[in-house]
């Protein structure tokens, strides 16, 4: 079967800038590769007439499926529309039906269409209009020799809709693809390297047609396996043997597959033991109780937190003792260790989890510079304290922290489930 | 003076299959940008050997400056320093200096080096090392007929680090490079289109060599103003002067420039008037918290919050009413205007946000469908809410009412000042 090859082409000079980051496009991949599609090339350029011509015959060449986002608003500066009926040889002519959802999409809101929004009707007379039920930008699809050219909005929550609604539909149906299957298992709790070497047994055993690859991120590290073959079935089946095989060398590190988070293997743990949960923040400042409230049904066992930025916030709300703070100081193991068992109390939670440490810039001392975090775990029976020496880097130091109080969460969760407790 | 040109080029299957977001070329493009250096192309491709020589020479006719990311990580999925010998035609030899600080790295964290991170200090014969202080894979700097080809870890902390330390100030020393000024002017308050209409006389008479662009995101549109010339404090003045006049027609709407966000308007305003703020978190779970304390200096004026995630908490941590809740639901206008005055009063602070609602994608209702939320501001003084009616999608929601709460207080406060209170 014919490898389906496709190119995402992001056009905005507000991503070659660096004034936004392009989440889109990670999307997209994710996406297409479920559907066995391979990603070729993901090429951004700016809005420039002249490159945006060329990235179209550029992708041509390569790819069968051309996916475009971007350059679709109502002013001046979005070109993506007027390129692509150039491209394509065609008039731009207003589209009765995408004028009709327009005029509803501002109806709904109480507006009225000014021309500038208006001209957003418009569209290439020999595309195939799709529709944009959260935006004003309507989506395009154009067919040329067996190769498909797709226009969409750059707004995420408008691009994602339109494709799961109206595109990925129409690309299984025009492409029909070949089968690949991924599946990530992610670990938490050791480093790349000695991973890699507690693992290497295995992997030396891989069949051909699967093959891995280690993905790191701040205090996780993903494993992908790939399989390619005819059958999706035979696949999934060869993989989680692999996995099975896997699980004697490394499944102690092993917090979940794909999309799991560990929030999530925190989350099912509380659930199949009917258990709760309360946080108790200082220095990752609301990012951790974030993580956790990202994960759909939280609510069911997450009972909700305080941010004790401020000393006198540890001491009034959440009842650590003033002299603890002022023996050993905001970051130490003993307040953190009190703020994770007062959390829990207040809260009427099962378990306790809080943060305390220097995020930086500002705030290090020589004893505790900048990076020393304290995280613990407390669940009226035993209390785990960890302590991690962290960069000079704020944002780095919440999101490491918050992986760390995660992390330390989880293994003590799962020691109480192997103890039999 | 001859403009100089570069390309970003991504290497890691990682970002094709969509299992990470590429963060790494957006912080690359800004820090360009502020050089003058103009991104003409971002390329992301596999870790296949071909597709990355490929790359490589397609990169050097467009550029003059070629940024690699990614792919020099110790396992053997990683192919980008074999593809650099391979390219500048070079051996890989054991590099003493990056050697000895691997060591060094691993010494301090009282590991012992295995063979494949060993490895990492092999270079190939005819490159510059570029020291990584915070990981363990070296950069390298390759130059041929005057251009640049830079390589560097994919790490985000890693790459950002080396750039600031070593690239950034070499790259200026080779090119020495034109100058471009950028400075985007951010509003909130106003949808793209509205404000569109309402500088469109302003936007009309900006000379040639000042270009505007808009850049919406969610809850938020930027303006960003770019000029090119010869003297950089020349085109300052100008884009100053340009900002002067805009203001008759958008003041109200300017929370800030460049890198501002609401929270940091709001931290200043607070600052100025010596006030502390507090919040209270229902649906946004811990991002508005998260938002504010990302900036440095937070604590200066943010006491905390409560994340009050299930009703109980509400009433017993919160003290909002039980009878508020029951008559008009957790999701209303009385119970959000509560929750702000209530953690305001609690937390000892000035200032009290709160939110409440239905991120989804379950607790929708006929009449409380997902995406409605309520927001809220209160001073002691007054009190103001507001409803969005958002979308579907959680974490969408979750941002959108982040921002909501944010533009709220900012306005709330800014009202303040304006009346002279």
């Amino acid at each position: 079967m014919k490898q389906i090859k496709a190119e995402i082409i992001t056009i905005g000079d507000e991503i070659l800038y660096g004034q936004i980051v392009d989440t889109n496009s990670q999307w997209i991949c994710t996406h297409l590769d479920e559907l066995g599609i391979k990603i070729v090339r993901k090429v951004t350029i700016g809005d420039i007439e002249s490159h945006i011509l060329n990235s179209f015959s550029a992708a041509e060449k390569e790819a069968d499926l051309i996916l475009i986002t971007g350059g679709l608003g109502p002013t001046n500066d979005d070109l993506t529309k007027p390129c692509l009926a150039k491209y394509f040889n065609s008039k731009l002519v207003m589209h009765e039906e995408a004028l009709a959802q327009l005029k509803g999409f501002f109806d709904k809101r109480g507006f009225e269409l000014n021309d500038l929004n208006r001209k957003q009707a418009e569209l290439p007379d020999n595309c195939t209009m799709i529709p944009n039920p959260l935006g004003t930008a309507a989506g395009m699809w154009f067919e040329k020799g067996g190769k498909v050219f797709i226009s969409m909005p750059g707004v995420p929550h408008e691009m994602k809709n339109m494709m799961l609604e109206e595109l990925l539909p129409r690309v299984r149906e025009f492409f029909k693809p070949e089968e690949i299957i991924h599946k990530l298992i992610k670990t938490a709790g050791i480093g790349e390297s000695w991973l890699a070497e507690k693992i290497e047994d295995w992997e030396k055993t891989l069949p051909e047609h699967i093959k891995l690859a280690y993905l790191p991120s701040p205090g996780i590290v993903k494993l992908r396996l790939t399989g390619s073959g005819k059958s999706a079935e035979v696949l999934e089946n060869e993989i989680d043997a692999e996995i099975e095989r896997l699980k004697p060398y490394a499944g102690k590190y092993i917090f979940g597959y794909n999309k799991d988070t560990l929030e999530e293997a925190i989350g099912e743990i509380l659930k199949s033991r009917n258990q709760t949960l309360a946080v108790a923040e200082s220095c990752t400042g609301g990012f951790l109780s974030h993580q956790i409230t990202s994960i759909p049904g939280s609510s069911d066992y997450f009972k909700g937190g305080i941010i004790a930025y401020s000393n006198e916030i540890k001491v009034s709300q959440l009842g650590v003792l003033r002299d603890t703070i002022q023996k050993y100081g905001a970051v130490s193991e003993e307040t953190v260790a009190e703020m994770a068992n007062r959390v829990r109390e207040k809260y009427n939670a099962d378990i306790g989890i809080a943060t305390s440490g220097i995020a930086g810039p500002g705030g290090g001392t020589p004893e505790k510079p900048v990076g020393t975090v304290w995280i613990a775990y407390a669940d009226g029976e035993e209390t785990h304290t960890r302590k991690l020496q962290l960069v000079q880097d704020r944002l780095v130091n919440i999101r490491y922290s918050t992986v760390g109080a995660a992390t330390l969460a989880w293994k003590s969760l799962k020691q109480k489930i192997e103890n039999g407790v």
